[in-house]
């Protein structure tokens, strides 16, 4: 057993800039994740497993209304809620993942129970939530979902007739979705990836998030990735398994694989957005092609990092 | 241009013993295989192109009772049809995707139609179904995908409580999915998959299917993968990607890199099934790691070739 762990999150990313963004807002948004962060590092600190550590991140990310994923989740274009997540373990390559929940408090927390019960990887759908009923995860009704800047958004979409990824105009215009990625003191490195959509999209629409390969993964032997942007290009691109491939196949590093498939290939497809990553080395990469990504890191021993804007 | 093309298609993998079918029922196999490869060849050789030749081949596949897709499609646990399906093109790797479809027709063409209309890449269920009557896809009702045989086998399912993949017992074993991959005198690689999932599965379970990366990939500067078999292995592999990334990063020829996927990786995680790949220089592969795989190839001024048995 080593000394050594990372834990790396990130709470969306997109046009995020600081004229507009008040001191205020951005004190709770550096709250929030300082808060995830520690979550997440005071389980890893104490031994504790990679897979439990993202799932424990997420899951505060999931209970801020600040956040795209969970209790923050942005409205359809019909009114509704559509929840996707998924997680990931990089021993044994197991994975699960769940989309198109309408009511589970925490999406991450499903697809970890999809993932523990072992017969399928990925459900969706009532059928996805009448397998969070069977296991007596927690349900919320409407109202907890309803958080008024969302509706507020979702109304600004319809008039304009225009698909938001989260915000827009006078607010921050970012990709929502949260995340985490660890490496335990075990060697063991994990993924968890969990979003509310994008604002006024079409009922049904599935995006990177619970694709196992685009929006996360996680193998030992090479690293693992939570991704946030948008997700029609992160699937095209299988962005997340795109590095764990030129780490493994081409020998490269976390930092230049991560530097390739989000300033080279996914600029040239025209794909916005960002990921964090941890590799089974100890190193952490927070790339991004957006104005901005809401994000933080630790790494044992060493003082907590939180940002928002361009360094 | 060149004259040069090549196609290759797949009626699912699993468990098929010469010893467990008939002679009649292997000729309409055979007939069914030779029927879809010469509708998809007739396209390629006219100049056609490969992501239309591809998917004309698998409509054939979908609409013969044969083959676990569109009118074959197997039922769920609950009686009903969800089925999946997702295209994908090489050149500007733009893809679509569709899952848990209860009256589409072809699942291909929905698929195809979402990356047409080019907003969002994957659509699942009600949505999916919402978009499809929006744009005019035929719809059947649940008497044209009642196949005797089928409800027969959910029957046997209940009875004996578990998870069909297609076939069991006394009839070939077989993980029930149609694919089809090609490549056109233009240059250009496509591949398409199709399913109706595994007999007796939950609600909402998604395999590889509608998964790019997964069941379907296809770049022109390598590969086009179908992939058949126990969907949720093939997730946690990404293994239609994998093909890919072995040729471009470790300058792998297509045979090795569908050998180290199919026969290696995917044997050591348990996973059983096969694929078919065709690469940008007129290669084809056929591998799988089952007894069996229903499959065909033909390569401009060459032979088709169909075959249902291990070599």
């Amino acid at each position: 057993m080593s000394s050594l762990y990372t834990l790396a999150i990130h709470g969306g990313a997109g046009t995020i800039s600081k004229a507009s963004m008040s001191a205020e807002a951005q004190k709770n948004y550096e709250e929030a994740l300082l808060n995830a962060l520690k979550t997440g590092e005071t389980w890893l600190k104490n031994g504790g497993d990679a897979l439990t550590a993202v799932e424990k991140a997420v899951v505060e990310l999931e209970n801020n209304p600040l956040f795209n994923a969970g209790k923050g989740a942005v409205f359809t274009h019909e009114g509704q809620h559509e929840m996707d997540a998924s997680v990931m373990e990089g021993k044994f390559l197991n994975a699960g993942a769940v989309s198109g929940l309408k009511h589970v408090k925490n999406p991450v927390l499903l697809a970890r129970k999809v993932m523990d019960e072992g017969t399928h990887v990925y459900l969706s759908g009532s059928g996805a939530e009448a397998f969070a009923k069977k296991n007596g995860l927690a349900f919320e009704d409407d109202a907890y979902f309803y958080v008024p800047l969302r509706y507020q958004q979702l109304q600004e979409a319809l008039k304009q007739d225009k698909v938001f990824l989260d915000h827009k105009e006078t607010k921050p215009d970012k990709f929502g979705t949260v995340g985490a990625v660890a490496l335990d003191v075990h060697g063991n490195l994990a993924a968890a990836t969990s979003t509310g959509g994008m604002t006024n999209k079409k009922h049904g629409r599935v995006g990177d998030t619970p694709i196992i390969g685009a929006g996360t993964y996680a193998n030992n032997s090479t690293c693992a990735i939570s991704c946030t942007g948008h997700g029609e290009f992160f699937i095209r691109a299988v962005v997340a398994y795109d590095i764990s491939c030129l780490m493994e196949y081409k020998g490269l590093s976390l930092k230049e694989a991560c530097r390739i498939v989000v300033h080279e290939k996914l600029v040239k497809l025209g794909g916005e957005g960002g990921l964090i990553a941890v590799d089974n080395k100890g190193n952490i990469e927070l790339p991004f092609n957006s104005e901005g990504m809401y994000r933080g890191s630790v790494r044992s021993g060493e003082e907590k990092f939180i940002a928002i804007y361009k360094p």
